[in-house]
């Protein structure tokens, strides 16, 4: 079961609901949420969210902090950050 | 003394080398790298910069996320995520 929530470009309220799926409907015990680049403050935002609004009890297990390389328009490695916040009951 | 580096929408390196001075020139043990809103991506892009590329010595002790009010154009309270990454040597 994959309980890692990808965030990206579209609104918060998406992804926050995607996370509180993951806890509720499929019952998970731990939810990972992933980003890189410009979307790591809506990561944050997210977690925030999630956790001031919707599920108080859910705790951040772990924080990740990380480069990826990827490859821009002209073909060159350009480093990205990335975050992972581990979210658990 | 106070060795809080606040990230916000300057270039990377100008937070990157705030962040070397306060290990190097001033000697610290600890730095705290801070941010609030869309300048959270950047204050990772710092982290991971002086890390990967400057300090590898340095280590991410701590990771605290949370949320601040704020007051908005029109007057209106408006939540914004914050960041704090506490480094160390």
């Amino acid at each position: 079961m994959n309980n890692t929530v990808y965030v990206g470009n579209k609104g918060v309220m998406n992804y926050v609901l995607a996370v509180i799926t993951q806890f509720n409907t499929e019952n998970a015990d731990k939810v990972r949420i992933k980003a890189r680049g410009r979307a790591i403050s809506r990561a944050v935002d997210v977690e925030e969210m999630v956790r001031n609004r919707f599920l108080p009890d859910i705790k951040v297990e772990e924080i990740n902090l990380g480069t990826d390389k990827v490859k821009n328009e002209d073909g060159k490695d350009v480093n990205i950050s990335t975050i992972e916040i581990v979210l658990s009951k």
